[in-house]
């Protein structure tokens, strides 16, 4: 039984900690009584993979040919359904998709399946510039029925720099800066918030009244499902 | 100069969350403040490796064929120096090393180094029976001036249950059940204890009066040294 399943590659670096993120929910979900139990995972963590906000800001798509080869790296060394755990590199999947002979999970796709599914209306979207500004979960979520709440400018600006100089950096994370941007989009409508970068789940948990969705945890038991392997319920 | 530095490869699975574990010390011990002045880490985290202890203690030498594959594998994929976090492994690692085309750095080497280093003239071992009747961390240590004190019969039985039926099965661990076998070692001359099997990081931390030592952290250290990367110190 152990060996009809599949072997998920991780196409990582985007960043490092998300990786790791995205690698321990996969263990933690998965109902495993023991090493072998567990699914067969390869990770390529390629930290030269360029900056995905920057190259869409100004127009590069030289993401694309990084993550190509990290996709071809990973099929060589036996994967069978590639990851991408980076929110803002989403923006090149259908080209990353075509170029790759490996089917690669859109994280998007499966967090818009979980989203319509609940009973939210109006969600709040935390990501970054790139995604933002390329409009790619308008698109993702457009025809679902449910409305993204974005953060004005400023908190936009905070946002960023929690993201950038503070989780990135590798330095203690100081979410209270986002504390009045996510009460004004409270305000607008948002009945949760969507961790649409994925470093975002590192540093925000849920706490009474404010409820955040992890789209690395819905990868996760999204690809322990397409590999074969059952997901475990904690109680 | 990025483009200098080596790519590590993590021959992983034995078992997923101590793989993840080495993963986020060489994340968190690398002096990096962005995605890309991290390193390029691949990992194999390979679950189809037999469990080591029940192989050396029926003395057959399977996983050696599996980890031989992966570090086949992990060279193929573009890797330059390779990491082995599982301690009851190194039983193989003379073979290992042989078979394979790229260095692999021995962690009971590290860590016997880094003991040399300390003050301490006893330490207590906590590590599987494929580790203490294989007789591989008396080897490791001969010579080093440090005398190594082992568990009594029933305190390595307790933690053969911590490891296997608690920490691998994913369950809740309860460490007090080791807290006499830790006194008991004390009473002996034990200054600090080796977590010498990986799964213990992940249960065992610093208490007043109780130090362990963390080889997993010192093979972070080592490998980001070899990779050419730069040390974050903590304050």
């Amino acid at each position: 039984m152990i060996h009809e399943r599949k072997v998920l590659g991780i196409i990582g670096g985007m960043g490092p900690m998300a990786t790791a993120d995205l690698f321990i929910k996969i263990i933690e979900l998965t109902d495993a009584k023991c090493d072998s139990e567990h699914l067969h995972v390869l990770i390529d963590n390629n930290t030269d993979i360029p900056d995905r906000t920057k190259s869409i800001l100004s127009g590069s798509d030289e993401p694309l040919r990084f993550m190509a080869e990290s996709a071809e790296r990973l099929a060589g060394a036996g994967a069978d359904i590639l990851l991408l755990p980076c929110h803002t590199a989403h923006y090149y999947y259908d080209e990353l998709q075509k170029r790759s002979r490996l089917p690669v999970i859109n994280m998007l796709s499966v967090l818009v399946e979980a989203a319509r599914g609940s009973d939210c209306k109006r969600l709040g979207l935390l990501a970054t510039d790139g995604v933002v500004r390329s409009g790619i979960y308008d698109k993702a979520f457009d025809g679902s029925g449910i409305e993204l709440i974005y953060p004005d400018s400023t908190s936009q600006e905070a946002l960023m720099r929690l993201i950038y100089e503070q989780v990135k950096a590798g330095k203690e994370a100081d979410t209270s800066a986002l504390d009045s941007a996510l009460d004004d989009m409270t305000r607008r409508g948002a009945e949760a918030f969507i961790l649409g970068c994925t470093e975002l789940p590192l540093v925000f948990s849920d706490r009474p009244g404010r409820h955040f969705i992890d789209p690395t945890a819905l990868l996760a038991k999204a690809a322990i499902k397409a590999a074969g392997g059952s997901i475990k319920f904690k109680a």
